[in-house]
């Protein structure tokens, strides 16, 4: 058996999110599905981090093994021929077997883009959050210099979440503003469900004076969802790096 | 009655461009519905270009008249409440009688944006033109100078046009590059049909080496269509401002 690791762009509009799930298209099922059309094997493919409904992903990475003779770098050709338009194998090779695109990954970086303008603009809306009140975007970056350290993020987790354990270590967030468009990039190991978002929708409120900018280790402290903002939209969010050793 | 002008963003990927045509859902048809449901009155919407299926507008303007009593400022609001997410007016005002949102205007500005990469990105697929080969991007710069002043454009004008004369007037062809994404940006008193997207195709021939960096010149003397390139593809097309006295 051999592992192959892919490293994938992918439009999240029309998904249902990257984990196989019945009845729903997935990014997963199309990807598994290009792979069977390849190589006649079924392969359980496993992603970096699982992506929600209508989250992109600019370097989503993801392995998985077969018997097939393709050589690694030649899986990009072969599955980009098979996937729809929205879904496109960036870079594909030949791994390590002990390599996994999850357990293996030694942090993530994610991109939270928002658009604070007036007037919503179609040609954006599927790749950002629409914010019209004016935010104050120092206050953000002095917020977010607060989530830097490793905390037990509980009041940043997404309800429905199952894992055990919530502290998490997050290295860095940048805040990019460039004209209307304010780009939030998150660094840290792993990430809890809906933990960007929610961090994302809690600065937002900080921006626009809704909570002191100096509550974020006040609200981390709580350990509860309800202290923290609202979780930000899914359409606005990329996962744009996995890192390895 | 009261002329009113719009100026509206649109993705038009779902559409078969702004003209209202059977069957085909158009976004002029789109924006005279909202105005029908706001009013009561069906207009006859006049834009400034009509764009083609799949061609984006950032900045189109078009102006209807009507007996309605809705201040002119607020009709952004008003129409934007009714129009699907993909259109929205970004701003609207009351003008003077003899304003025409066609014969008004005095020049355009069109973008048209190249992803010169090697594998296809997911995330702007509808929103460039994906060429693989590498461009040469200051024999291209070299080659749009030659565009600059007042030529019969025939050899730039698209196969079942009936417009009378092709004599237009280009003001400025930019090229913007930006690590892989090119921006060719076109300024003119007028243009023909799919002039721009024919301007684009050849100067690509050019940037990969198929035909000579002086050639354009040339390509305009023999006024026809067969001495110029191909016409490079509508979603990389995009209307981005009309001007005005």
């Amino acid at each position: 058996m051999r592992n192959i690791i892919l490293v994938i762009e992918y439009d999240g509009t029309n998904y249902n999110g990257w984990q196989a799930q019945e009845k729903y298209p997935s990014i997963q099922e199309e990807i598994e599905k290009a792979i069977f059309k390849a190589t006649k094997e079924k392969v359980k493919l496993k992603a970096a981090g699982r992506t929600d409904a209508r989250v992109h992903a600019l370097g989503q990475v993801a392995n998985f093994f077969t018997t097939s003779n393709i050589p690694g770098d030649k899986f990009r050709f072969v599955l980009n021929n098979e996937l729809p338009d929205d879904i496109r194998v960036q870079s594909s090779q030949e791994v390590d077997h002990t390599f996994n695109a999850r357990f293996s990954a030694t942090h993530k970086r994610y991109r939270y883009r928002i658009f604070n303008g007036l007037v919503e603009r179609p040609l954006i809306r599927n790749f950002s959050y629409h914010v019209t009140y004016q935010l104050d975007v120092e206050k953000m970056r002095q917020a977010a210099n607060d989530f830097i350290g490793t905390f037990d993020y509980k009041s940043f987790r997404g309800r429905r979440s199952s894992i055990k354990t919530s502290i998490r270590t997050v290295y860095s967030v940048d805040i990019k503003q460039k004209g209307e468009m304010i780009d939030i990039i998150v660094e840290g190991n792993s990430f809890l469900r809906n933990m960007v978002r929610i961090m994302v929708g809690t600065l937002i409120e900080i921006g626009a004076g809704l909570r002191p900018a100096d509550s974020i280790p006040w609200t981390i402290k709580q350990e509860n969802r309800n202290c923290a903002g609202h979780t930000a939209p899914a359409q606005g969010l990329f996962l744009e790096k996995v890192f390895y050793k």
